[in-house]
């Protein structure tokens, strides 16, 4: 059963009652977040944010990709954000396979040809975390001055624990 | 004043009333939502998704980037989702500027070469809308029995439109 239909129909519950409607572009909390996309991470209900607060990007993993820097450059030079929030988690999908075994995977399910694609898995949590707060850090299209700290969301607790 | 000790405070009281401790990594619902980062869209409240219900992706634009299929690629091939649903919206700072625009600024302000970065922004909301779902949809690592929908949501209403 397609789930479509419930998700419009949930979006007209949405509607019928918003009062959200006069918000400006620019974040008023002055925060971009960069997520893993799991399905179990609600980063604005985690982290207790209402519409127009923060910026939300999000994929696999919660990568410092190169598109994650597009999003998060866009997010200070044109919508002034200034705190940059790395959020990994336990569990994560990212964690149990590699790069060839996807495309292998890829190769015999669509015979299409995934060599050039780097999907980013990682092995070490704590240390992928680190890894994507550095690439940030030392992008030099992101200025010292915008505060960039890293943190692990742990599925089974609902809790966040920076990694230093 | 930073936020990141509101953040933090609001996690706590997240997680001191946590109950989804248990869920699976796949997705309930089997969807993949990719939307633009935007802090006034909350893709899970806007359509009714629970913790562990679907993935949610999101960047710039809620761009089909290289990034964004990656993502889509391990949502449906790692984790078994079957329908992607796109979402950009009206009032979408990537309709404000040009890559020439923001090269300028980054040059004159960090002195940094930004020219091999394509930002992608749109002119044309509607059309950015379909560009995007043909991109998944013409993805030889995405097969064809996946179901690629468009909306745009208005940031003023709350409403999601279909974009065909």
């Amino acid at each position: 059963m397609p789930e479509l239909p419930e998700l419009l129909a949930a979006n007209e519950r949405y509607a019928a009652s918003f009062t959200k409607g006069g918000l400006p572009m620019p974040p008023a909390r002055h925060v971009a977040v960069l997520a893993c996309m799991d399905a179990r991470l609600h980063p604005e209900k985690f982290l207790g944010l209402e519409e127009g607060d923060a910026h939300v990007i999000r994929n696999a993993g919660g990568r410092a990709s190169d598109d994650a820097l597009r999003s998060l450059i866009i997010s200070y030079k044109l919508l002034g954000t200034r705190e940059f929030v790395v959020i990994h988690h336990t569990d994560c999908g990212m964690l149990t396979f590699s790069n060839d075994q996807i495309r292998e995977m890829l190769k015999n399910d669509t015979g299409a040809d995934a060599s050039a694609i780097d999907f980013l898995p990682f092995s070490d949590l704590e240390a992928s975390v680190r890894e994507d707060v550095q690439t940030i850090r030392s992008s030099p299209l992101i200025p010292d001055d915008i505060t960039v700290t890293g943190f692990v969301f742990d599925v089974k607790t609902g809790r966040l624990s920076e990694v230093s």
